[in-house]
């Protein structure tokens, strides 16, 4: 991280741009100088930061992964029962994707460009969701026994519920999908005295 | 379809051939030689069939969908009751995914060399789910109000199981993670008396 306000500022500026750069012309078709050109910086800043293409669309991956959490971290603010958390995890992530569209193309094409990244995505957010889990289970609120599959098959949901109607098309609200996608893990999830 | 035997022959060794060469190499770096040398055919019988690198990489998606979906169609041979429909589709589709494991890849990167075939093989898929959904909830045996979007989830549940228990690592059976796949959907589709 850089250590003054204003370096913060300018890397902030190119991670946003680059978002838009990679996200409407793909890896192999973005440049820096689009990217610094959508930033409104020299390209020297760019260098300042970063020494390639490559570099900042994993430093990309690694703000987004991150921001992801963040929009799930600030939907679960008050403690919830463990299928109202999923619930609001999930209403956040929706959201979020409606609001970054292009989250899904800089994702999906790392597997690609960077496939260590693209696996670290999703192992560091099958390992949160496998720990609310694991708490649900400490409650006593969902059944015994779930573990890492099922919170890859949770993530699965979650990640196909958005791009069909986050991305590709509006046609539910955020909080109907989420009802629908808790609906299936309410009574499948939840421990026999929680039904 | 070529109208010999012999032209099936060769088409079908060049689609076999493609789908390692792309699978292995990514779309960028594949080559039409690549593909032909792997098929043992010459260059020339490869523009008998196809124009180009695109035209045999959309070929190819179009044949892998086919296959997914002739292993579900395989595992569905008998008619079963509905949740056991969807374990056995999950099953034959893990299995079909381990014994093809390029088949993600060459998806995954139809997203941005060809998104209308990408859109195509996932709203199909979800356009058959949503079938069986709705021959379940005729026979009585899944609860009411089941559609389009409770068929998203379960591909994506599907999918992601697939890449990380047929792709990544064969850490549980195809059974195993049928089964706890289907231990999710079990209690929470099915109608309140087949609980």
């Amino acid at each position: 991280m850089p250590r003054t306000e204003r370096g913060r500022r300018t890397l902030r500026k190119l991670l946003d741009a680059a978002a838009i750069e990679f996200g409407e012309r793909g890896f192999h078709e973005a440049s820096i100088t689009g990217i610094t050109q959508r930033a409104g910086t020299a390209l020297g800043s760019f260098y300042t930061y970063f020494d390639s293409k490559d570099e900042i669309f994993r430093a990309l991956v690694d703000d987004l992964s991150g921001k992801v959490r963040g929009a799930a971290r600030e939907a679960l603010r008050e403690p919830l029962p463990a299928l109202e958390t999923e619930r609001a995890a999930l209403t956040g992530f929706l959201e979020f994707a409606r609001a970054h569209k292009e989250i899904y193309r800089i994702i999906d094409e790392c597997e690609f460009v960077d496939p260590a990244s693209f696996r670290v995505h999703y192992e560091s957010t099958a390992r949160r969701i496998t720990e609310r889990l694991g708490e649900g289970m400490r409650k006593g609120e969902l059944r015994e026994g779930l573990g890492e599959a099922h919170a890859w098959a949770i993530m699965g949901m979650n990640v196909f519920l958005g791009l069909r109607y986050a991305v590709w098309a509006e046609d539910m609200t955020p909080e109907a999908v989420a009802e629908l996608a808790n609906s299936i893990l309410r009574v499948g999830i939840a421990a026999p005295d929680q039904r």
